[in-house]
């Protein structure tokens, strides 16, 4: 359990120990659920237009049309970072289909139940971001998109938690996964990137992943400034042998990796990936700078 | 929520409105739980033995060690099945593995919750057992063994409630789905078997199915009974063009297939089928005359 968090549940604020849920909802009984989550600085989420479209997204691939609107959601997840004051925090806001009989058939007209965490973030490892990030590659492969779709952001994560027991036992900090074709797919709950000969190279959504928000940003910046990049299919062999490799997360940001396995790659961020995090870092003080509550 | 049931939460027992649980339990954060359910009658637990060793194996596969051992759970399955005078039951016991922060990296030393569910079954439709289910073949495909096992009977079964919400659509009573590699796997929460001049098939644990309970009974009893049977990789052809089909199920048993989106199979059960259905009867009355509690 958290200890510095708020938990909203459909409208009302709780402590951690008070925060709970009924053994009938959906999304305990069948991780029948989606969620989005952020960084928030001084109480504002980052980007939360384009993960507030995400959970549409996952909604609709989940074939579970949300009951609530986005603004009312918005207005919930404010509402809750203003219970706070944390300097840094995430938020994390989880749908559910809703109490159910148990049954694996989703009821007609079930309530949906929107439940919002906001906890305090204390630093990552300063290590991660000098050094950069031990990796596992993991024996688990991830989900297919024709099974349970990597693009939707579900209470569905075993598959994601598995590999990360690979890193645990690794100690390693992360785990990347391939698909069954052998492709790379993503980390835990990061994208993945590599430079290759100054080309920055991150696996295609066909590939079988999460459509980052960060990711999003980070092709953004490319684009404008002019960085060479591809969104492609990438093999096992194609990261073990870059010069750069970074993950992007909404709540880590660019962090680079270290090492793949026992293939050392850069230490701390590498050339290309250090000018992308200026950029990035840019995009995101002018965010924080220009966000609106209403 | 289901009206007519127990929940029994480590260690006490609750009415179906005021069973709740911690929102940071991984169950319902990432579907990070196993569990099994299964028919009773008279408060007897069908085939629990069997039930146990697959939560063991589920405990396994998600890297999970269950610090309750089986003999505790079976006194506590036990005891929520006491709390009712139901003739017919499910029992579900789901063991989550535990309240955690807020991570896809499960802390160390989490206490693992004991959720039972011991909820009265009313009779299923009649029209299933006498005329057949109506089954779609549907879209989704089966998750991969290497991805989220079907093995594993875990909180995460969202790939089966969109094979569920295709049923939903298509009003029929169920859907099976194939694997990436176009196999026959299994229904959403049950095993498939056809007919074919004489020959009883069922997919093979291969093709990514779960190693249902009352499917390895069936398999007993066509081995003990000469009834030619075989476990093999099975094709949408081969599901269309049998004589007989059925599903198995803990708490359904045996039902036939009435037809398989637009093509007709048997009426009721076929002649195998029947033959087969009357063998297991045999089998679960005397799991239920010989069962003992200690």
């Amino acid at each position: 359990m958290e200890k510095n968090c708020s938990v909203y549940i459909n409208g009302e604020i709780f402590s951690p120990e008070k925060a709970k849920i009924s053994v009938f909802d959906r999304g305990f009984l069948f991780g029948d659920s989606i969620y989005e989550a952020t960084l928030c600085i001084d109480g504002i989420p980052l980007f939360l237009e384009e993960h507030q479209k995400r959970l549409q997204n996952s909604a609709n691939l989940i074939q579970m049309p949300l009951t609530e609107n986005l603004a009312t959601i918005k207005k919930a997840i404010l509402k809750t970072a203003a219970s706070k004051n944390y300097k840094r925090a995430i938020v994390r806001w989880i749908v559910t289909r809703g109490e159910d009989k148990i049954n694996i058939f989703p009821g007609q007209n079930l309530k949906q139940n929107l439940i919002i965490f906001y906890k305090e973030l204390p630093p990552y490892p300063e290590r991660w971001y000098k050094e950069g990030l031990r990796i596992t590659l993991a024996e688990t492969k991830r989900n297919h998109p024709k099974s349970t779709n990597p693009q939707a952001k579900t209470g569905n994560y075993i598959n994601s938690v598995l590999a990360a027991k690979e890193a645990q036992v690794g100690e390693t900090d992360d785990a990347i996964m391939l698909n069954i074709y052998g492709e790379v797919t993503e980390g835990t709950t990061n994208n993945v990137w590599i430079v290759k000969k100054g080309v920055v190279y991150t696996p295609s959504i066909n590939s079988g992943i999460l459509k980052g928000i960060t990711r999003t940003k980070v092709l953004e910046i490319c684009e404008k400034n002019k960085i060479p990049y591809r969104e492609t299919k990438i093999f096992k062999e194609d990261l073990l042998g870059c010069e750069e490799a970074f993950i992007t997360s909404s709540t880590k940001g660019l962090v680079p990796i270290h090492s793949i396995g026992n293939q050392k790659l850069t230490k701390g961020y590498g050339k290309i990936t250090g000018k992308i995090n200026k950029l990035y870092e840019k995009v995101t003080t002018d965010y924080f700078k220009t966000f609106s509550k209403s």
